[in-house]
């Protein structure tokens, strides 16, 4: 269930952007992210709920927009997903029932089934969206971060206060 | 009321852009604006009706757009953006009631109730949304500064005069 | 009447764009445009019906798409832009009622009623769009010149034959 | 027919993108790709089906994607794009009624009825789009050449099997 979720996961590519990878003369070389995901980043550091980010692609876009936003737990270049979270998992003696993942498309195929809530963006990959736990209503790269973590949140009865705490910081 | 107002003040991240951040292998280093909002700049000039900026974020970016605009007064990474107003309507002798302002999201949540006449963009963050005095019909990005001018210009009776006088310039 | 059009001319921002600026840390430094823009350019060039851009704008971004387009004539960083097409079309020796422009906002204003014809994008600007002679069904920036370009040729009943001198070519 | 095919061919502007091109002061500089694109090679590498891109331009962005995805055959500059298709089948000693194509505009025109199979993106220019055998549900720049692939590996019952096979790579 929803509320007893311990660790949100999240992919990036197609979830924090919209897929799109910008190519310049010196090759791939720009990520467009949208400043409504570091609500959802903000959120969950105020009612204390771990962040993992894991991304196949490994560049250094990725590692300053989590440098920005000041997410320490951040595996880039994975090829194995499933893997890495299992290790996270066990070292913050949590199980992976009580993981909510983020994510998009075939790549985070093996998550179905693996953890305790899946969650895909509403223009997720359809293979992936008909097996999903909840479909959003933010597509990739327009805050879907934030909506995922803002659906966990109400559903511990969390989301007023983080944002009441947010607003008096 | 919306004809009394005597001071335009603006969020950017989310208004003047859709919220994207584009990221290359040097960190967080472009913004898209769009040269609707340059009209929303020059009509309020051509009525003297005096603008601040106010943004949580500081970066180049914004400060090219501004230079580029010709706007002089604008504060970037604050914090504390009531405070910040505070003191600027203290200094132009006006009162908050007499501010309107534009923002889309949670850092502009203590706002509401403080200003004369809050508006949105069309896409704005939903707990502002229910709480704006006017919902724009353009979304942030597109040109939600230069209706949001227009509003206020039409409200006090000088959008068409001051129409006038860009063509005729 | 369409089929009298002799030259074409035509806006930059929010016409050959979508009104968008990208800035960096240098500034304002980027530009998108839209190939399919190019096809206007060519079916222009294989009828012989010769092309005018004038822009407000001066910057090399609209140069180095004039440059890739063999533009050759073209006005940057115009002021009045009435005065630079009533000496463009002394020097063609033509009217200004066998010019067709194409332009979406305030800055194109003086142009409605001085040339044959006014066109304009979808979205241009509600005051242009409500005198304009034509309202296009493409947006700024997805190839609302190549579509104004076809109109122009279909009138006179050259669009066909420009095609497949295209084709063939 | 479609499960006859032996051979993708692909146009890159307007399919792969959405026709965009970012200039910046150096010029044509930058152009946007979608991840989505890089599920459709790793399937038709899954399924052994060889992939060839055409391309009328030539620059170093479109290199950077095809080093990045891994795609060994591509021409880029081609003027005369059904001469080098001519060619390439000769090679691999298959005949043009093997070949699925995907194309968008005039400069693909020459393609059709040439090709066993074109197919375009549902946002491809209407004199393409009236003659095309497929119109796609994904419009250029959005995943256009996945939903290609898939569609030639459907007719041939082979998506799902590949879409195993990634799965368990």
């Amino acid at each position: 269930m929803e509320k007893n979720i311990k660790l949100l996961v999240s992919d990036i590519d197609g979830v924090w952007t919209d897929g799109s990878y910008y190519y310049n003369t010196n090759g791939d070389s720009f990520r467009k992210f949208n400043t409504k995901d570091s609500f959802g980043v903000a959120l969950s550091k105020l009612v204390n709920l771990p962040i993992l980010i894991i991304s196949g692609e490994d560049n250094e876009m990725v590692r300053s927009r989590m440098t920005k936003l000041k997410i320490e737990n951040y595996k880039l270049g994975v090829s194995n997903k499933l893997k890495v979270l299992i290790d996270h998992c066990a070292k913050l003696k949590i199980d992976l029932s009580e993981v909510a993942y983020l994510g998009d498309d075939m790549n985070d195929y093996n998550m179905l089934n693996k953890v305790g809530f899946f969650v895909c963006p509403s223009d997720a990959y359809l293979r992936v969206k008909n097996k999903a736990d909840i479909i959003l209503e933010t597509p990739g790269g327009q805050g879907a971060f934030r909506e995922f973590v803002e659906n966990i949140l109400n559903s511990k009865g969390l989301l007023d206060q983080a944002y009441e705490l947010y607003i008096n910081n």
